[in-house]
């Protein structure tokens, strides 16, 4: 093992996500995307993450001249939670994790990191098919063909670790982990202090509550 | 069909692609990346040849803070034609065609485009992985997973119709479509006129020779 790659969204989950990471792939280099995200507020509180680790802090900047989603289109307003019923809400954004782990393996690659780690969860989650684990497997394929070091039998591993766990559960791994999530940030609307009605805001706040403790981010 | 994406490096076989896709897929939207490539001559060629078409195009911007190669980092040599043997040469950029196929088809979702065309070669080329077949299949499996609109059914389709050719009939071909090959840019030392001796130039070189035309490029 020689460390991993995290895709860091200064998110709850990324940063119980890292704080695994740190714990089981060492050297570890935090990965943020500046993607002109509406909720821009999340680099600020990804690199107070990083810090608090003290891993390596890579952001990466990628101008889409029209990525349509309500999270990078003022446009378009971020529904509140539950809005959307049982379709994929209009927060998605196309191709989002497939690019950001096609970007992670590639860092993977330069740095010679066995391991790309990301946050996402099929269970409380807003319904977006790339974080689904059929997806994340078939992603772990391509990218080890087209990797130079997947080519030559030396595979890249993509860790979901949180695939499987319930947002209070996730909750509860990162405060048995002693993960900082006083200096996470979850909400798409960006601002100042969380709206606590879009649906990231909303499934943070089910965590916390069934896990039975305050959200240090709010107090 | 309604429509394609095209990755447009300002190429040889990535405006014989468009060519193609002019022809089979329009309305055609142009994709060149920019990626702080030593060879950003070949933005303004991607320009010159999307506006013979007339078609949509779209320059992502994308700063990796260390994407280690020749082509990004004027610290590593870009080597002469045919130094590396049978080794994947130094040129080679970690994951760059993954990247490319992941944001071309998050693109394609935002325009409601059929097909992502890719004029990747794997006969006539530097031996990068990320040209080759089997990566192309594992990647449109991926894609469609990761997208909204494949996960609905309505599945994307990679193309590559230069894989199998020789250079030298990618060159034909370019010819009877009347693609713009004067306006196009191969050289991966970038500057004001191909270096002629770097893979690339090399390999158009031997296209252009076998096809028993002069390149237009350098008249």
């Amino acid at each position: 093992m020689s460390g991993s790659v995290v895709v860091l969204s200064g998110g709850l989950d990324s940063t119980v996500c890292l704080a695994l990471a740190v714990e089981q792939a060492s050297p570890v280099t935090a990965l943020t995307f500046d993607y002109r995200q509406r909720h821009w507020v999340e680099l600020d509180h990804a690199a107070g993450v990083a810090g608090y680790y003290g891993v390596e802090h890579e952001v990466v900047r990628l101008e889409l001249p029209r990525w349509t989603s309500a999270l990078t289109d003022k446009n378009v307003d971020v529904p509140e939670a539950g809005a959307s019923g049982d379709e994929i809400p209009p927060t998605y954004v196309p191709g989002r994790n497939l690019i950001f782990l096609s970007v992670a393996a590639g860092v993977a690659e330069v740095h010679g990191a066995d391991a790309v780690y990301l946050g996402v969860n099929a269970l409380d989650y807003s319904g977006y098919p790339d974080c689904r684990p059929e997806f994340i497997e078939a992603f772990t394929e391509a990218a080890n063909l087209a990797l130079k070091r997947g080519s030559e039998g030396h595979l890249i591993d993509v860790r979901t670790p949180l695939m499987e766990l319930a947002k209070a559960e996730i909750v509860q791994l990162g405060l048995e982990r002693g993960a900082p999530l006083h200096l996470t940030w979850s909400c798409y609307r960006g601002g100042t202090v969380p709206c606590g009605r879009c649906d990231s805001c909303a499934l943070r706040a089910k965590g916390f509550a069934e896990a039975g403790v305050a959200d240090p981010a709010l107090s």
